[in-house]
C-alpha cells in the first residue's frame, strides 16, 4: 500500500511530514484484547479471524520518507508492506495518525517562517478537536513550535510548557492590581501578566509596570506581559514604548488572539514589537483546511501490480513497489522535481509528467537522492527514535533547502512530480487492462 | 462561570447543543493519579496545592440547557458552580468536550435536515483529527445521524456500525466479478458492493448485477451498491435504471466521496435516487469552521459579581447567576428570541438588547420557558443519563419548533438574545465601575 495526499494545503507550495514515528509505536502497540475479539464476535465476524486477531502483531514494512521532510502531492510517501490482512487492518489508523500531523506540522511551519527566532506557543487545547490537543503538540514542534500550554503533552512528549494568567484570575480579586500582586508573588521572575481584562493601556500596562518595580525592589523581573485582544500592532507599539519609558526594558510583550501565519505577519511586518506568540485554533485545527486528505491505495498484491482507475486520470494510483528520487544541485538544494520510480529502476534519465507525457524534464544531470528508507522491517523500528526536536531541526533545515518561490504563502511555483519511464509503461500497460 | 459562544458556525442560524453528558462524566471521574502529581511537583507546583489535588473530586454544580437544545451565539449554555479552584480547573476541559461535541452536532443536524428520512452513516475516522473520530459518533448521533464505520465507538456507545468494501479487497483479486463473488458469498444479505474501481457503469454495476442474481438464485439478497467518485448524481441515476431494469428494484443505491449538506441537497434536488449517504471529513471536522468559539468567563465570585471588558463592546461579559427564558407561542413554538436574566428575576416584561438599549422587545404576554436548569449538583449527576439516539430525537424535536427562516442554509434569520433590565442594570453598573 501506498501513502500519498492530493491535494496541498493551506494554498501552500509544501507539506511537512510528520506522525511517522508516532505511527510506528501504534504498529508496534497494536493488538487486540479479549474484549475487542468478544465485540467482535457479537458483531458477527468469523471465528478464524478472530483466531488471527488474538495473537496479531505487525509484522510488515515500512518504506518511507523521513520524518520531518519536506513532501508533495501524489508522490508516494510511505508504503507499508506485509501480509494483506494486516497491511490492510492499519489503514485507519495509519490516515488518521498521518493526516492529523502532516496538516499541523506543516501549519505550523508556515508560523515558524513567519515569527523567524520568537517564541511560538501552542494555545490550542480548548478548540482542539476532543484529544487531538494532544497530538497537536508533538506535530507543532516537529513544525517549529517552541512550548505548549497542555502540561500532560508537554510532559509525555518531552516539550516545554508555558503559560499566563486567566481573565478569571484578576476577575477574582476586587482590582487587577492586587491580582497582579498577588500572581507576582507567587510567580516572580516567571511572571507574565495579562494586561486586557478591563482597559489595556488605562489599566493593565500602568498596572504591570507598578507590579515590575515592586518585583526589582525585590530583586526580582518581571518577565512579561500579555496582550489578548484589540489591535494588537497599536497595543504592541504603546506598551512596549510605555514600558521602555518605565525603565522596563526587558519585559517581553506576548500576544495571542486568533492568530494564525497571516497575522503573524502582517503584526511583524507593521513592526509591532512581539516577542512571543500563543496560537491556538488556527494550528490544532488546521484551519481553513481541516484535513489533509491523505490516502492508502493498494499498489502490488501477491506480486500483481494493482491499479485503482478513477473518473477523473488524476486520480489513477501507480503500480509496484517505488522509489522517489528528489534533484539537488551540487551544494544540495532542491531543484524543484521528485521522480517517482519503480524501486529497481536505478537510472533515472527522465521524469515524465505522469498525465500529460509530453512533458518532460530530463534529469539524468542531477544529484538524485533517494528519499525513501526503511523505517521499520518485520514490525521492528530501524534505527533509534528522534527526539521531536530534532525532527524538527531536520524538518527546517530541510526546508532552507526548498527555494523560496515554493515556500511563499501567494501562489507558490509548483514543484515537479514526474515519472520514470518503465514505472510509466507499467501503469500505462494496467490502464489498457483495466480499462473497457 | 458560564460557558457561551459567540460566532454560530456554518453561516447558520442555530448550534445544537452538545456533549452535556460526556462533560458530566468526565467531571464524575477527574481525578489525579500519583504520577500526574509527581510531574507536576516536577514542574515547580506548590505542595499545598498539589496536596489539594491528591484528593480531589468535583463537588460542584452545573447549571445548564438540555443537550440537543437549540441554542444561540453569547446567550449562557452552561454555567458551573463551585469552589474557585474546582471551577477554574475545569475550564479546558468543559471548552475542549462542549465546543467540539456542539460543532459536530450541529453539522450533522444540517445534513438530517436535507436528507429527509434517508441514512447517513459516519465514514470520517481516517479524516478526523487524531482520537476525536470517536466523539464525533456520538455528537454526530446527537444531530441525527444513523449509524457509524467506526467500530470501536459504535460499541462503546451503542449505536449500529456499518460499512462497505474496500477498493483494495477488490484490487486484491485479479478482477473485479470474482471480488465481488467472495465478498457476497461472506456476507449475504449484508452485501453492499463498491462499483467505481475501475468503470462505474461498464464494470461495477453490470458486475453488481451479476452478483445480485447469483444471490437471489441461492435465495439471498444483495443489499445495496456504493458509488465513492464521479458525478454521483448521474451516475445514481443510471445505476437505479440499470438495477431496476434487471429486477433489482430494491436493490439500494449508497453514496460517499466529499459530502456535505450543500453537496446532499443538491443531489436530491436533482433527483438523484440515493437511500444511503456516508459522509466522512465534512461531518468530523466540521468544515469549512474547524472549531465552534466557545467561552468560559467568570460572572460571580464570592457573591461579587463579576465582568470582563472588551476593546468590543459585544465581547463584555454578563455578570452573576443567569437564567435563560425562551419565548413561545401558545402551540410551543418559538417566537424568536431568548431573554437572559438574573436567576431570582422572574417576571420578564422586557427583554433588550445588550448593546443597543433602544431596541426591546415586549414580551410579558409570551410563554416563558426556564431553558437551564441543574445538570448536576454538588458533583452528582440529576436525572438519569439519556441514550444519545434519545437525545438525537429529543434535539431534532425541538428544532421542529424552530421556524424554517432560522434554519435555512442562506442568511438564516436573526435570532434575538435580550436581557432582562434588572441583569442589564447590573452589567451597566460594572461596566462603569471598572471603565476608566
Amino acid at each position: 500500500f501506498d501513502y500519498s495526499f492530493r491535494k496541498l494545503p493551506f494554498k501552500g507550495g509544501y507539506v511537512v511530514f510528520a506522525g511517522l514515528s508516532e505511527l510506528l509505536d501504534i504498529l508496534e502497540e497494536l493488538t487486540f484484547s479479549e474484549e475487542d475479539l468478544t465485540f467482535l464476535r457479537d458483531q458477527g465476524f468469523y471465528s478464524e479471524f478472530l483466531e488471527y486477531l488474538k495473537d496479531f502483531r505487525f509484522q510488515g514494512n515500512v518504506f518511507s520518507f523521513s520524518e520531518g521532510d519536506v513532501v508533495f502531492p501524489n508522490e508516494p510517501i510511505l508504503q507499508v508492506e506485509g501480509t494483506l490482512i494486516e497491511v490492510q487492518l492499519v489503514e485507519t489508523l495509519l490516515l488518521n495518525t498521518l493526516n492529523y500531523y502532516s496538516l499541523v506540522a506543516t501549519k505550523a511551519s508556515r508560523m515558524r517562517a513567519v515569527a523567524g527566532d520568537r517564541t511560538l506557543i501552542d494555545f490550542g487545547l480548548r478548540r482542539s478537536h476532543g484529544p487531538a490537543g494532544y497530538y497537536a503538540v508533538a506535530a507543532s514542534v516537529i513544525g517549529g513550535f517552541d512550548a505548549t500550554s497542555f502540561v500532560r503533552a508537554g510532559n509525555d512528549f518531552d516539550i516545554p510548557v508555558s503559560g499566563t494568567m486567566a481573565h478569571s484570575f484578576i476577575q477574582s480579586y476586587e482590582d487587577e492590581l492586587t491580582a497582579f500582586r498577588e500572581y507576582a508573588d507567587i510567580w516572580k521572575d516567571q511572571t507574565v501578566l495579562l494586561v486586557d481584562t478591563y482597559d489595556t493601556l488605562q489599566s493593565g500596562v500602568p498596572h504591570a509596570i507598578t507590579v515590575g518595580h515592586e518585583l526589582q525592589e525585590k530583586g526580582h523581573h518581571l518577565k512579561g506581559i500579555r496582550l489578548d485582544s484589540g489591535d494588537l500592532a497599536y497595543l504592541a507599539k504603546k506598551s512596549r514604548k510605555m514600558l521602555d519609558e518605565a525603565g522596563l526594558n526587558d519585559v517581553k510583550i506576548a500576544a495571542s488572539n486568533q492568530l494564525d501565519e497571516y497575522v503573524i505577519k502582517s503584526l511583524l511586518e507593521q513592526g509591532a514589537p512581539i516577542d512571543l506568540f500563543g496560537v491556538g485554533t488556527s494550528l490544532v485545527t488546521g484551519q481553513p483546511d481541516a484535513a489533509l486528505d491523505g490516502v492508502y491505495k493498494l499498489s502490488l498484491v501477491a506480486d500483481r501490480p494493482s491499479i485503482k482507475l478513477s473518473e477523473t486520470m488524476v486520480k489513477t494510483t501507480l503500480p509496484h513497489k517505488k522509489q522517489v528520487y528528489r534533484m539537488l544541485d551540487d551544494a544540495g538544494n532542491y531543484l524543484g522535481i521528485d521522480a517517482i520510480c519503480l524501486r529497481e529502476e536505478h537510472e533515472i534519465k527522465t521524469a515524465i509528467h505522469p498525465f500529460e507525457p509530453h512533458k518532460s524534464t530530463e534529469v539524468a544531470s542531477f544529484v538524485q537522492k533517494p528519499m525513501l528508507q526503511y523505517a521499520m522491517k518485520s514490525g521492528r523500528r530501524q534505527g533509534v527514535k528522534s527526539a521531536l526536536r530534532d525532527i524538527g531541526k531536520y524538518s527546517r533545515q530541510q526546508l532552507t533547502l526548498l527555494p523560496d518561490e515554493y515556500r511563499r504563502f501567494e501562489n507558490p511555483h509548483t514543484y515537479k512530480i514526474g515519472v520514470g519511464e518503465e514505472l510509466l509503461a507499467e501503469r500505462n500497460r494496467l490502464v489498457d487492462k483495466y480499462s473497457l
